[in-house]
């Protein structure tokens, strides 16, 4: 019985997605080292472990501490912080901690105020122009370089970009497009380096590329995190086909307006976030499968979230279909982006039950 | 210090928009009930218990279980969820519970297994068409009455409307429209029942009608929420000036890219929800106010927060502006919808540097 919005993990999707990941990591020769910053779980966390996942990727230096006590090999994959020196600091003493840097004011203060070594990576701009370094710039990259090199404390390991435009392509050629200039970016700055720096490391990753793309030459490492559920705008993009969604929010029906054939549930923007999508039908915030003994199955045509309050969600319902909901009833809403909805949710629920716990 | 994005409350502001609203509910003759969705906090629902407020507005049972140790007359503004049948017993025990019907079933289910009293309001569309009974359907309001009627746990006390649309609204104008059609509506229901139920309760209020409108010929109560902080959104409707917006984002910045005029903060969709507004500039998702020794000030014209990663904000920021930052530095990003903001930080800090905690 759903009394309240209720986040289901489809446990055995989850682990194949996992999986499939690991494998094309595998096969590609490359070091699988996921973003958590969708699941944010240590238990879900054990599941990239059993199967050989060493090193993490995370976006706040609060989710590596969370993760800390299990997983030694850290990636910040934000711009360091220098306000939360303090973390740093706890962080570089316990694990090794690899963060983030664009620029020289970050690298001079980090030298002073260390008390344990750090690993960093230049984050480079491939082309999504939010953080990074121009790549051309190479006036500053050196200049960055010279400052971590008279730095004790400092290690330089490597160029780490993220190709987040593939977010608005909405074909999987668009994607591959995408990911091949991120390749050229990188395997010029390699050219470039590798001569001083023999060990450098090329970290590349967003979900849709890692999921689409096949070439990763000369890239060393990858760190796509949303593949772990997938979502709509993933599929959207051309990552994943709907039945690899491994979440689907549970939300109660609590009103039926067939004048107007839509369905009220209790579920809204706190739960599902007010990321949305542009699709066929105009901007929709989720999309209804069809509820199965035990999970749940295909979207139900024409069926999807209209419009979300703080508590309400408004279902756009077919004609055909209304007749088959009443009142007391739960809609399973597969989320547009599932990163949003699982930080408002702050837990999960497998369909055997078990509760999940995240950060 | 801003090491982590911190959402500041200036209790001032904060008291003087209880006090405005409290003030204009009083010379209106009308009870003030406000919603505490926006809060969800006790200590802020004290400061309206000191200036004589006796009754509230919640939009879930769960915040209903949150203000019950401290409020014994809660509506639920939100369709009577029957699934949640256990906490609707438990509060009906506790306090003055007011749920919102607009349909036959849920007062079926709830006769069935309510086993203390509580009183209903008839949940009206007055035009927004989220949820509510339209009101020409005299049909079904009757039969709901006549289903209530034979129920001696329910007690019907007045039709309840929110005007949400006057969201959509860009005007004074628009808002006192929207606000009139929703007066016309109620008073058409008054007319028609007050003599069946002479003690009958008219209850309106969403913060845009009840900031802008002077008239509430009619109305019993109202059941403003947002104004308590009012957020850009407000501001663009109408309803309040930027300097009565009461909470504020400290975002610390993290990278400053001159050759495209932006900064990047850390502070994302997980901190400011990703809720836009339309505005001069194309969408955005913030405006940056100017830092003052204890609090903050005007909007700094054409800077604004271009887009939201899950935990990066992308300012964009004017050329005569952007020499005046630097790495370590925070922002005060004005919030588009305070509601959403507030949901997503869990807490507030007063610009004494009290913490607040909330549900």
């Amino acid at each position: 019985m759903i009394s309240k919005p209720t986040l289901f993990l489809d446990k055995n999707k989850c682990l194949q997605n996992i999986n499939n990941m690991f494998s094309k990591a595998k096969a590609n020769n490359l070091e699988l080292r996921p973003h958590f910053k969708t699941h944010q779980s240590l238990e879900i966390s054990s599941w990239y472990k059993e199967i050989g996942v060493k090193k993490i990727t995370v976006s706040s230096l609060s989710m590596a501490e969370y993760f800390s006590p299990q997983w030694d090999d850290i990636t910040v994959a934000f711009p360091a912080n220098i306000m939360e020196m303090d973390s740093i600091n706890a962080l570089a003493d316990k694990v090794t901690l690899n963060l983030a840097i664009e620029n020289v004011e970050s690298v001079l203060f980090l030298s002073k105020n260390l008390k344990s070594k750090i690993n960093v990576f230049l984050k480079m701009d491939v082309g999504y122009h939010r953080t990074g370094i121009n790549p051309d710039n190479y006036e500053l990259i050196n200049n960055i370089l010279a400052t971590i090199d008279s730095s004790d404390m400092i290690n330089f390991i490597g160029f780490l970009g993220h190709a987040g435009h593939t977010y608005q392509c909405r074909s999987r050629k668009d994607v591959i497009q995408v990911h091949n200039s991120s390749l050229d970016i990188m395997a010029e700055l390699k050219k470039e380096y590798i001569n001083q720096i023999p060990n450098l490391i090329i970290s590349l990753g967003d979900t849709p590329s890692c999921s689409i793309a096949d070439d990763f030459s000369g890239v060393d490492e990858i760190r796509p995190g949303n593949f772990v559920f997938y979502d709509l705008t993933q599929n959207k993009i051309g990552s994943n086909s709907i039945s690899q969604i491994a979440v689907a929010m549970a939300c109660p029906i609590v009103a039926i307006h067939k004048d107007r054939s839509e369905i009220v549930v209790y579920g809204g923007g706190v739960h599902l976030s007010k990321d949305r999508l542009e699709d066929k039908e105009g901007v929709i915030f989720g999309r209804i499968v069809r509820k199965t003994e035990k999970a749940w199955g295909d979207i139900i045509p024409n069926m999807y979230v209209k419009s979300l309050s703080q508590e309400h969600g408004i279902i756009s319902v077919p004609n055909n279909e209304i007749d088959n909901y009443k009142i007391g009833d739960h809609l399973m809403i597969l989320p547009i982006h599932s990163c949003m909805a699982s930080n408002l949710m702050r837990g999960y629920t497998t369909l055997e039950g078990q509760n999940i716990s995240r950060l």
